[in-house]
């Protein structure tokens, strides 16, 4: 039995842990942490917990923390992980970090885009981006790993087969993505209201989303040198559910010709044939959010724009699990030698 | 291994019953009956359910299925089963009826309020009325149960323990209860469009609601004695969920006191104490419907209106589950020795 | 042209006024008081109003605001007014409070609900209650007006007739409401948050809102005697709109038999036939909140349950415009002489 | 006064129109076309507006409504009109048509892109693209205008200005728009079920929807040679609102700089400072749909991506209304010389 702990339990990335872990076989929760609810009973905080779980939400304390779990989540803003991580922490366990903390290599670009100064840099090397299915073999030996940011997972996913095959200029590289509302947080404000949200959509970090250099450096890696992209994100009347829509040229074959659907389709296949998660759709069947609630899935499909020599390519999933939670006990299954889709057996709830 | 069909799998209780028995590790589907989509993919009507279930849908052939079958299930229009059932096919499955052909036992009351012929009055009196919780021993032995239909559990478990015990006058009971638009079915209606649906809330089948006298049955049988009640259902603009605000005047104690708060508490304890899926919420905490999503649970609790004498019981269900397909694994557990919350133990999806 | 101040303008019924007397011909807005927003431009507030207002928020100052204004209108919390009035204000101008500081009688029963004191109970006697429907007449010579409250002014003109003809049994009325979600205003809190009210319903209030004594003092007058109802509010997950639906006992006439249709749809009409604001449906066509979105109508409809001898009242109208500023643009024109519905000939948005 | 006959009154868009034209002081409604309520009080289809409107649905009979009217407007499938036209009927009235038949100067594009032959290709030439701020003086002068499609008007006024001024390369637009349900119509089809499209967001019509001819060919104009686009559109969860977002490669000027945030909205201001119903929000603060809901009113803005050297122009309308019916009425008030915001005076409802 895997010992877990959650900082940040009362948001809702730190709610949809703590909803997983309950369906997790291996896995016992041991601490769940929040400043902004300490000694209330967890399930008042989320009355859809009421009768499956006990216990009253704790202030911060990692250092009694690591002594009781195996595992610690940190669901918390920015800075905090990287404020207070200490060698010792890593040597009693492991961490899976669900903010931005650890998530770029180099520090200046956090830095720039996070308006912050990095308190733990020298963990930067060390910690492993913890997308599972492109980094499947680092994470299972990682102490600490950097969960991948909602949009960022979708993004990546989306056009990572078509970059690393070179079938797309990345230069050309557009992501107009849009989220439920979930992904705002659970904080008291007026731009999240109901009736500011509702029967409306806008965009908003236009341009300026810390999304953004996250996919441009796990972009890199997969194209081999620096890719800059125009990411823009938007928020949609709906609780949960990520779509990214990517548009990139088409890289001309030696021969001239553009690739055809078979060699697109041959590449997705490529890296994602074996993947559990990631569904690619059949011809012509585009993700919808819907279809993917609730689960750990990825949908992804793309199709060829012949008249302007772009491929539109589309992904899906729900922000609070593959985007977030859901990825995070996936981490936890590789780091800790599970079968990786334990506790992640999700069917996705439609209506 | 139990082997289940459905006919009925295409609309939302049918692929609401699929999504649960891919996670019940007992049970393999056998068979996906659905007229409108007869050998199309079930993966394609249902793109959630893509890569998880195989098979395609098959036309009606009931005397085929309880060969291939040892329970059916049957989430089709009301007559549909009535017409079909005959003694043979009882005597080779188990059959859990989703409509509402077997839940009244007055075939007079069945053709008055459905404005149908019943084919098979023979078989009223074997059904069993599925509600777990009040008919559980009759449920084990049961080969044919009449599943409840959504408004009635919930109107039915929120004010059963205060019926039961006396402490309010059934002749007073009036029900306003509230539900989401899946209960309205995937047909294509101009009503149930997203434009006329969103933004609005509406009162329908007013004095006239086919689970008037289901509620009405159940709850005389709780109170000795003939019941009539005032059933005013609603559309609100949501997928899942209903909420019953059941309310009643309060029947004095022999000393000329009203019942108070501990004395109805104490009612509600003594019927659902030990119930896994009726959850009483704590004092002045009232169900949401968004707390009990996705899951099987009925939330209940009650407020005494000390001004008019009257007591306000309020329950909340997702009518998918609890209210329909949830239910019918629930009452298929009782039938086959199987634990009863085999598949069931499904946290609540918030938000 | 009147020239109107607004307190409060910045909350979501202040600027339903400001919508509403934008398109007001003999109304000029001079003064945009909101303590939140002082100096900021008011259409940056309402980007929705960009282009058509000038000028910017303003801090409380009434002593200044009367020698600018010939009418006030407070959309402020409970208690602003009544601490602030004093006579000399109401000599320079008339005030139309959309608070609830006047619209009780009784200061005890104020205090007693709303838990605050009254600070100018002396006014109480002279404020006339502005359902213009009902109290047209006193309207019209009024200085001060306590506009009613959202819940109220429906739940009130869908039961008056029947109360008023002694049709029903007053002592029997249930009243369960259903608002949208702007009547929680504009205030950040996490209960208001889209990801709390999307896909949910729930009660509240239950057996303590405000609103009920206002019901009850009104009724009352319309009784001719002091009436008591259950009152039960439920929060959906809609921008704008209250559904009422009251449930009452019909009392039988002289020879013994009950009301029939036709004698209810006679009480209704011998009030409301004459009434632009008031339309009362056709037989079996029920109120929707859609149906009257963005206007100033109030729908209103009933059916008899002849198994219990009930009679269920329905109406619907928009919380912010008949149920907030309509009335009170409604109520100005009387008190100024305009034709009642100037400014208010607004055809409900559908879809 | 103008009197003015609809064909299909009863969808969407026809609604709307009859809302817009109960406000135009000059102009009467005097046919309601509709060949699915033949016979049925116009009221009872939209009950919004009882009391409001009288009369019944109309078959479809142009040559009686031609004697009748002054100005048709039809709100027709593809090919109603075009297959019945006749120069007589031009001769009697004006024609706005707010379907696609009139729309592409090239008839071959037009059987392209929908699929059915175009049987009155002589009046091409002669029907004026109503877009009427591009537009206004052929408008004038029209007897038959095409009135331009919801996400094209959408698309082209956010694009305009600078294409017109070679600020941008038309070759690398990408357009990704996002409409609300009400653009799909008031057919009862399974894809627009309020459970199907509540908490979910697709892309659709992917590099094949009808509205892309349509953009390239305006744009066409702007640029002064033939422009091919990528163009996107997504349903989302709300019922109107178009939220269209253009991705553009800045064109470099001379002195090898990149036009600045100024040289842009210069560009815009050129031309539409004067423009009533274009409002260019102030720098920073972009576009929702929410604050156009109700009004004829296009909000636009930019933001230049200087990392890429992009430009993401933002552009949000009601699709009902400046989509539709507005900017018909507004292409009315143009061909019959009245103030062109006649009818159009609408502050958008906010929340």
């Amino acid at each position: 039995m895997i010992k877990a702990g959650i900082i940040g339990a009362t948001g809702y990335a730190g709610a949809e842990l703590v909803r997983l872990l309950l369906g997790h076989r291996d896995v016992e929760i041991k601490w769940l942490g929040s400043r902004s609810y300490i000694d209330k009973a967890y399930a008042s905080v989320y009355q859809n917990m009421f009768t499956l779980i006990e216990g009253s939400c704790l202030d911060d304390n990692i250092g009694e923390l690591v002594k009781q779990a195996d595992v610690v989540f940190t669901a918390t803003p920015q800075g905090f992980l990287a404020s207070a991580m200490q060698e010792e922490y890593l040597q009693q366990a492991k961490f899976i970090d669900l903010s931005a903390d650890y998530r770029l290599k180099d520090v200046d670009v956090y830095e720039a885009w996070y308006h912050i100064g990095h308190k733990s840099p020298q963990y930067l090397k060390e910690a492993v981006y913890g997308l599972c299915e492109i980094n499947r073999e680092q994470v299972k030996a990682a102490r600490l790993v950097a969960n991948p940011g909602c949009y960022t997972t979708c993004s990546i996913l989306t056009a990572y087969p078509l970059v690393r095959e070179g079938l797309i200029d990345p230069d050309t590289l557009i992501i107009d993505a849009k989220s439920g509302t979930s992904g705002a947080g659970r904080g008291a404000k007026t731009g999240n209201l109901f009736c500011e949200v509702n029967e409306n959509i806008k965009a908003y970090g236009i341009a300026t989303h810390r999304h953004t250099p996250e996919i441009e450096e796990q972009l890199g890696y997969a194209a081999g040198r620096k890719v800059t992209v125009t990411f823009t994100p938007h928020l949609v009347p709906m609780n949960r559910g990520i779509l990214a829509v990517a548009y990139a040229s088409l890289v001309k074959k030696p021969d001239g010709s553009c690739p055809s659907e078979a060699d697109i389709r041959a590449a997705y296949e490529k890296y994602y044939s074996g993947e559990k998660f990631i569904r690619l759709l059949d011809a012509d069947v585009f993700p919808e959010t819907k279809w993917v609630e609730g689960s750990n899935f990825v949908d992804v499909n793309f199709k060829i724009d012949e008249r302007t020599g772009r491929v539109i390519m589309i992904g899906a999933l729900d922000n609070l699990v593959k985007g977030a939670a859901g990825q995070a006990v996936q981490n936890m299954n590789l780091m800790f030698g599970l079968p990786e889709t334990e506790g992640l057996d999700l069917v996705p709830l439609f209506p």
